[in-house]
């Protein structure tokens, strides 16, 4: 290739394509190299058997997602409301609970259990700052242990300890035991706290986008035409003051900036010369990807409406935690959606194909009955074994990151640039924060690249 | 290159060097690939002014740690005890204490607090087993918190606190609040609990290799010959199960099995196709190094000596937190050796040379008086900047990472074998546990490179 631009993107995912297009709308020349095959990152279509898209990845929008919202009003792009009348299912400890509205019934104790938690959580993601969360009042002692560690003091009962695993699991595809108390404090105040995150109706699973979410990155991709390469690896990227040179395979692309728009631990392998200094390097040790096996189960109708069940079931003790609806607009064929998360997602991914499958279709069957047995299709995706994720849905920091190596996660280095929702101070993890971090990413550069205004009275 | 052998070692500190030696013995043809432009790892020699070797990297070996002990006397190297006459100091909280033995003059109650709060820690490094920690009976709850957290229920006095904030920051290059407090309880056990680990006379700084470290790669190597080929490092590994392709720059080594003698995070960084199983991949995600700035201070004779001082000192609040004599055998010239570890480290790497020189010799003018103030020489290494190392002294386990992924750290995927002493079960994060990895993998790979015996009667 030997191509030489202004701005070269790594990964086109939601991240690096926004700030391509921006960058494009400023008069920018860019490339942007994808490894895979395809555009998207976390976002992927599947076809159901009637060729239907369904996502494997990523799927949901939700209200006070603004940048996610006008991405998607802008390519034209179109919403549909989640399925979600009916009766949810709960399954905390031994009881089964059928419920509408928002919280499962169960015992007043642990209701008010789960509400007290739920205030204190809020409160401090309330106070932890978006934009620097390692400056918080209490930020060192959040970041001396973990999430675990802070339920188990901040909840009383059983069932208000396992309903918080479930929604942990469900919203970070990982154990409360992994993540730092502070990011999961940052994370949940930069997503309008708890209702927010896990609500469908006002939260943010409320919505899904006409055609699957994979096609907003393949309508962005569309726009920039052939200025995006896919099958190209970046393995190594050579930086100075002037600028970088890219490698993937036999390639090289100069540039004068470059951003970087993969996930942390594979923004690691990147070899970078000169290397990084130790924060940044130390950094992206320390923040791992979540681990999920997403599934969706194809039944002939929505057999679960005829019931009077949404669709939407929770469960501490099924490997299959999470379930929602996920039948495309039209009402034909039923989908059923369900989640391996965290150590399920271990358990699920040493399975075989024919042993995985029956364990969720028995947990459908559980939640749902014997209907749930005959399904006509079965779509999975297990994210830890791609490559180029290395899992789902996004990265967390471990203990005592955010408060040492924080500061690190965005600011530019020389010409390089760090975008990726996990960079993101408004629904960090989510499609809203990947557009927010292309959209900086992108400032940024304008900056960097602006002739120098002139400063003072020329005369 | 082109080259094809049987097996080709990843990384020449000893882990590997001593995998390729046992494996020339047994009769194959192997080839050790070093990125860097010497051999050793985290192991090296500088140069004091008179031109004795001193160690920047790892440095002492002590009693029970029979591979290390036995790779030195075959190698015909000398050790020498670290000097350990005369008053050690410690400052904990406001107090200075001066003293000799084992533990610090402090209050009563804080040396009650820390005897049985070592009681406890000791107990568990027992009870958890050195070669599956995550089968242990309270494996999990170790696991769901840190190492910060275990401590803040043990201890119960502000000086037991931070007598073992030192301890950790001192053994691990991180603070108790960045690891799994199960993988800290099996470091001590490995180590042979607390005592051995901190100890010098009949601990693990008890001796120093006449030469320097380095000095036992380096002979290890000189037996290797030319099977250690420099500046060659391994950025891509394809492999089946007939065998492996390892890339390094232009260079193509084909070999029947490889060995990865390289820290965690940096064996994330090598590009395997097909990738690795979602468990090894999430496994190196979650093992970050720690991160120590080691100093040597040279000056003309060992004067702390002279005043009844050791020079072995540590403080909970000087960024200089543990300090030893490293004077040469011979006695001259004087030798202080200091560790910036953990968030010292953080603040010592973004300060210049000047900045963080003129703070460690005030740190070092604190704990022995002024002449500390006129040294000859400052010889230092950060190794977080190193981008073969990325952190010293070794890596540790993040909350929750144990017990999901422990079980994918020793055992070989196809012709991929795992060394370094990270994957230790005696002495992980020493010289003794590396030379341990390079014996287990050398042993796997003659099992099963071996003619398969016959097996019932040929009759």
């Amino acid at each position: 290739m030997g191509k030489s631009v202004d701005v070269v993107i790594v990964g086109a995912g939601i991240a690096g394509l926004v700030a391509a297009r921006d960058l494009v709308r400023t008069g920018h020349e860019v490339l942007v190299l994808e490894a895979r095959d395809r555009v998207g990152g976390r976002l992927l279509n599947a076809e159901l058997p009637g060729g239907e898209p369904i996502e494997v990845g990523g799927q949901w929008v939700g209200p006070t997602q603004h940048e996610a919202m006008a991405l998607i009003d802008e390519l034209g792009l179109k919403t549909h409301p989640t399925h979600t009348a009916g009766r949810h299912i709960a399954e905390l400890g031994s009881s089964r609970s059928e419920y509408t509205g928002r919280i499962p019934r169960m015992n007043p104790l642990a209701l008010l259990d789960i509400a007290q938690a739920q205030l204190r959580l809020d409160r401090i993601g309330r106070q932890v700052s978006r934009t620097e969360p390692w400056r918080a009042d209490r930020a060192e002692a959040l970041d001396s242990q973990t999430f675990d560690t802070w339920l188990r003091r901040a909840t009383h009962t059983a069932q208000g300890r396992a309903f918080f695993r479930v929604v942990t699991e469900a919203v970070f595809s990982t154990g409360p035991e992994d993540m730092s108390a502070l990011w999961a404090s940052f994370y949940f105040g930069a997503g309008g706290g708890l209702d927010s995150l896990i609500g469908v109706k006002g939260g943010a699973q409320q919505d899904r986008v006409v055609g699957g979410t994979q096609a907003i990155a393949l309508a962005v991709a569309e726009q920039l035409g052939d200025r995006v390469v896919l099958d190209n690896p970046v393995t190594e990227v050579d930086w100075d003051d002037a600028g970088v040179r890219v490698r993937s395979g036999g390639t090289v692309v100069r540039a004068r900036r470059a951003v970087i728009a993969v996930p942390p631990p594979l923004a690691a392998r990147i070899r970078f010369t000169p290397g990084l200094p130790g924060d940044r390097d130390q950094l992206v040790q320390r923040m791992p990807m979540g681990r999920v096996i997403k599934i969706n189960v194809v039944y002939d109708e929505p057999f679960w409406r005829a019931d009077g069940w949404s669709g939407q079931a929770n469960s501490d003790h099924r490997p299959l935690g999470t379930v929602f609806d996920n039948t495309p607009p039209g009402g034909s064929p039923g989908v059923l959606v369900g989640f391996l998360e965290g150590r399920h997602a271990d358990v699920g991914s040493r399975s075989d194909l024919a042993d995985r499958r029956a364990q969720v279709i028995e947990d459908l069957a559980g939640y749902f009955g014997p209907r749930a047995r005959t399904p006509i299709d079965y779509i999975e995706k297990d994210w830890a074994e791609e490559e180029y994720s290395r899992g789902c849905y996004g990265a967390f920091t471990t203990p005592g990151t955010l408060t040492r190596f924080g500061h690190a996660l965005r600011p530019a280095i020389g010409p390089l640039h760090w975008a990726g929702t996990e960079t993101a101070t408004r629904w960090a993890g989510y499609i809203d924060g990947a557009a927010e971090s292309g959209h900086r990413v992108a400032r940024e550069i304008g900056a960097a690249l602006a002739p120098t205004a002139l400063t003072g009275d020329p005369a």
